[in-house]
């Protein structure tokens, strides 16, 4: 159990056995929030969305974490029919070779319009369903790409939004939005999945579609770059290049 | 801007040829809603989403509608598989008969979680690809069988989450909500609309998911009270019955 105190912050009572649905992937941030959750007590519901990504061999990984960690998960298909977005559209090429300079400083056209926003949705309409008390997403702020979904500030609207426009917000028990990740590096969040036993190798980054991650995408670079700065080989992920 | 002239029609100043997305739900609230976006030199885009409503009959409803007058539109499938509403489940008996205290004062059974957040979350995506200016919602706070997510906080709320969580948000060229009917009651709204030449008797409302309106659900009901309140007649939804 949670609640707010007089400052406006939250202070944890309990969290055994209270519901949160996981928004997952299959990459390594989603996977390593996952752990992280199941790791703080929380009961995961993991949500896995296949909104018409052209990286679609990223759900199978999520779906295969789910089965294998046990944890209850939904695959939720809602195709997002009007692009917008080199991950909606295969006949766009993506960006390739980036510096980390580039990914912080510019949206590239990987970027999905809204796509935290619906995602935080439909794990929203989910948790309300089942009374879950969080909503677990691995956002990082620091190596994200550029995409503005993955910021505090955002989070926070969100929360606004939860405590306003549902039942249970406005019934004065809101469900809160949890991004464990989001002041951490690729790095950190590395050493923070091994500690808890993350098997990266069963996750998945690459954006482009193909059954071997290409290594040159914004996300295989960033993955790379994690891996390096931890000190940690990715020897599995690589190994199947 | 746009004026209304003393014969009662509205005049368009400027917004010529801004694009709006406008929810769709071939309802009475939401048809309202699209004409006056239209009256307001909006150039509409109709989205229309399927969620696993029990009520589909309503889609059928908004295609229509979307097709009569010319404007574009998109129906967006994306079934709700957690239920919590019996607006998702046949299985369960709708509220019939309730009084206009009782809808005003209980969010009831049909409460679909997070719907509007849902549903906003997927006109932002959409809005943002086709750079659109605003989004038109039907939503309105007096006459809507007591959802949380029909109000004015919860907009605003939404705002600040297009701001913070969109590249166009974060660009200083956010996508309004207008949520035009909000403090109408609906004998205001059906009033406004025959100012506009809506067509009600192309509008559904009924959730009872029939080839007819039964009559005696919260949105049957809420109907019949606003077109008695308006002094008009409701001539061949009610004798579709």
């Amino acid at each position: 159990m949670s609640r707010k105190t007089e400052s406006g912050k939250w202070k944890v009572e309990s969290w055994k056995n209270k519901k949160a649905v996981v928004l997952s992937s299959g990459g390594l941030d989603s996977t390593t929030a996952l752990y992280w959750a199941s790791a703080q007590g929380y009961q995961p519901y993991c949500l896995i969305i296949d909104y018409g990504q052209r990286h679609r061999r990223e759900i199978q990984s999520a779906e295969k974490i789910a089965q294998l960690k046990k944890i209850p998960y939904q695959i939720l298909r809602c195709e997002l029919p009007w692009g917008g977005s080199a991950l909606l559209d295969k006949t766009e090429d993506l960006p390739k070779g980036r510096s980390y300079e580039e990914m912080a400083a510019e949206i590239p056209s990987t970027y999905v319009p809204a796509r935290n926003t619906l995602f935080l949705s439909f794990a929203l309409s989910w948790a309300e369903a089942i009374r879950a008390e969080a909503i677990v997403i691995g956002a990082n702020q620091l190596d994200c790409s550029g995409y503005p979904d993955c910021r505090k500030d955002f989070f926070d609207a969100f929360e606004k939004v939860v405590e306003t426009g549902t039942k249970i917000g406005i019934e004065g028990k809101p469900i809160r939005i949890i991004a464990p990740l989001l002041k951490k590096t690729k790095a950190d969040i590395i050493r923070l999945g091994r500690q808890l036993g993350v098997r990266f190798e069963w996750t998945w980054s690459c954006y482009q579609g193909g059954d071997t991650p290409c290594g040159e995408c914004d996300s295989c670079r960033l993955r790379a770059k994690g891996f390096e700065e931890a000190g940690a080989r990715d020897l599995s992920y690589a190994a199947s290049r």
